[in-house]
């Protein structure tokens, strides 16, 4: 399993190939921009023609794309085009940490099981941050096999592996956490602001409900109020961290999966609205956490 | 501090009281009912005729009752009837350890101001448990001086000892946390049931959660899905913990605080909403992380 | 019943007052404002140099004040003043036509009973406009006698004139249906929107479903999409109308409602919370469809 | 226009085919289910041996089916099976009836114009009792000229027949409908039971808020509290009507649509969660009114 294909170079997917390189992996590498190709060329990677010809010659393939349809027409082909399993070899494993729709991902896996290929929705977690520290987050749909398989590229990329069932497990147990992350912090935010609402000190406030049943991620690691925690985005402007745009994208892909499985959400479904909200009043590009200002702003 | 004045002996107050008189203290109990009376003076307690003859008698008056309106006519009197303020000592120390309204708890600190006496606000968790291993914590609103003095007392019965800031302050706090919670479970309970929906093992989907940004207080200690820890109500047919009842309470509480400052809070009112046809579907006896079934149930 | 006594005399209850005068009814008016009182003065009103003095000497008293802490006030008195019941004569007609909270109006009504007195709540909608044209709505609550009694002020000032059941009824009444406004508003604005989003054209969806079974009296009368309807505020940059501040406030008295008979109310919870974030970001001095806005604005 | 292809002969689409047939149209009819078709052909219809074999003879294909991808390969085909467009001569006119998500009405429009055809989607309204009486409505998205040809048939089937706009727009228009009649219908019986658990008669609750500005078409048709009006499903036990189910199935398909045109719905996401509850409870088969007993049911 020395040589990989990469395809998807952008601000997730290089460095993440890159940090392939450096552990002494050959990486065919493959992306639509140029400018992105010559970035991890650069650091070592060669360069492929295209996708197919990326795979072709790969014992894995890694895959990181933008969404569900992108995914399907790499993966499967369209009516101009062959798909990766279409030019793979026998015994080459696929895995795709993208974040997209578990039907997809359960799709793809499907057509690939009947040319015989192991499939791996893999998506990550963590940011450019860990793409480039080599400490993202993945959580794994597909077989044992494929899994215990994966183990060695996923490792030099990632601190935390986990492997949440069969194939298309990893993208709904992504959205589940996604989905309860946002609820998370809207939730902590609304009872921050009570708290000050009725002259807390948010610090206090925020020091009590971590170490009480109130604790969640948020107050551990990324307090949405200024000035409570150092280093977080709610202290630096909301610059940086996870954008409102990519919640408002994951809480679509959580509601998608909730209109499948016909399960009902109310607080995921209400996170989305005023995620939505929040992304059409011009704060698409700030941190999620953001979403703190939807209930302190005073008019 | 030697002599203690114990005021609302039921399932929480009875060991509290318990507790002090075996760590030395002289406690002059009082309880309308007799039954709850006798149980504390057979551990060591002495009876007291009424509320103000313990309140006079004591260095410390603790009072545990179950709304407002009584520790509003306890401690400020009514027409029949004089007020715990008006009988107590110069000196003695008021610390009231029933959960709330914050107007309630500010009004009566006020009172009690006016004649010279500090009021602590001093709303508990932890269960009749953790009453009865003296292992509560204590979330307490008034001024330092007031705080370090009930130290004392507080320790014997208490783990953990907060100060939320002056008066009403440990009230506001203590809705704040439990208002949080009740959205950490329904959105626990949603993400989870949405893996099942999708195939997902519950345990492999939690543990996942749990160690990652959708990690909080419900995965880590009161999982709301059967069968996925042990010794939790969820695993005992949600029999035991706490009460959907005591949820809506605070529930009202929480939104009772909100109407009060203007804050809007729609995570904390959803679950309100949702906690109420709980409770009226004939589950308010049911520890809350029943709520579970609300999203799990198959018609 | 030809001389009355009106208590607060601001956009609402000048206008009210004058209607009666111009009707031929003496009218005693009194208002800490001296200017509003000359005001109606000015119409033929007669100034009274107190509400007691007013009231003792009237067969009808009319009250029309911002909230429950003043009408209980006023009403029954404090330690310092008497109050409306304390003075008036036996037989005295008393009406509280101010927006209050049910407890405080079936509160009044009670002491007002236990000295032999009618009380009837009696909250308005029409807005200013309604008030100057004698075209108020009332929904009362109070006895069958008292109702009856109170008729004929009643058609001088309004054109719909309800009878919602015992004392508290009046208020009850009017915030359900206020709390159900406010889901109209919201839900028809996100109708109407996603209807956008889609390139539908809003006219001809609002007259699809103005006769369909989304119909309701917001796609009638008071379309929150602009340029749908002439002659509203949405068409005229949200301007005049109803306040979100006043919604606001009845949104407030619908929960503090459903606190006080444990009701559930999601869609009502959900609606204040949307207000109140619309109000905090500047909004509340504009109509209230322009909460259409949350969900119209793109960043 | 003189023959009719009918394809589809449910609950809904047999009595709508049973009524071309009597207004003197040529009907040749197809279903999967030889009852279905059994039925029709009884009433007069001639039995096609197949859809496109029915629809190659006919001037207009009807067509009423679950889903959103029955319609789509039943028009397009799939691998195995040409479609519907592949086969009729020039100059049909197409018109779906069923309620499918917008995306693929679109899809199969623009596949139909691609060959030169009219497609128009038309979901209706009004039930198996409208079906039968022919008093349905239509809401239809096509060409000005396709809708113009379409009203002929559609006026023998229905009595209101709307124009929401071009491709697609019929159906989101009925989305749009029915996502904010299910808001009226929740908001509605939150505040009746509100109004009931203060003591107040529905009946006179309702008669107060259908002339008031809490007006809706719930209010006015079928309001949702036992015994308030009439011949309405809360008044014979919640049978019979709208069920459930398909409440459910329609607001899943407005979140599908919100989330296509990122789309803020707070009410009709929470209305989805409610309805979807509700059903797992085991209320599917049940009138979507029943939604009132989450509110009403006594623990």
């Amino acid at each position: 399993m020395n040589t990989v294909a990469f395809i998807g170079l952008g601000n997730m997917g290089g460095p993440m190939a890159v940090n392939l390189v450096k552990a002494g992996y050959t990486v065919k590498a493959f992306d639509l921009s140029q400018a992105a190709l010559n970035h991890v060329v650069e650091q070592g990677a060669m360069q492929a023609p295209s996708a197919c010809a990326a795979a072709a010659a790969a014992d894995v393939v890694i895959t990181m794309l933008p969404a569900g349809k992108h995914v399907r027409s790499l993966y499967l082909g369209d009516e101009q085009n062959k798909g990766i399993i279409d030019v793979v070899a026998d015994g080459t494993l696929l895995i795709d940490c993208s974040t997209i729709d578990a039907e997809s991902a359960r799709f793809v896996a499907e057509q690939a099981k009947a040319k015989g290929l192991e499939f791996i929705d893999a998506p990550v977690s963590g940011g450019t941050a860990g793409a480039a520290a080599g400490t993202l987050t993945f959580i794994c749909g597909g077989s044992d096999a494929a899994f215990e398989q994966a183990q060695g590229v996923l490792n030099v990329m990632g601190a935390n592996i986990f492997h949440a069932g069969g194939p298309g497990a990893g993208q709904v147990a992504k959205i589940c956490n996604n989905m309860l992350l946002s609820v998370l912090m809207v939730g902590t935010s609304e009872s921050i602001q009570m708290g000050i609402d009725h002259g807390l000190d948010p610090k206090v406030l925020s020091e009590i409900m971590k170490v009480s049943s109130g604790g969640n991620w948020t107050l551990d690691k990324y307090n949405p109020c200024p000035d409570v925690m150092e280093n977080v985005p709610s202290s630096n402007g909301y610059q940086g961290g996870f954008m409102v745009d990519l919640m408002v994208k994951d809480l679509g892909l959580s509601q998608e999966a909730a209109l499948l499985s016909n399960s009902s959400t109310p607080m995921g479904a209400l996170a989305r609205s005023l995620y939505v909200n929040h992304a059409r009043q011009g704060n698409g590009k700030r941190d999620f956490s953001s979403i703190f200002e939807q209930f302190n702003k005073k008019g």
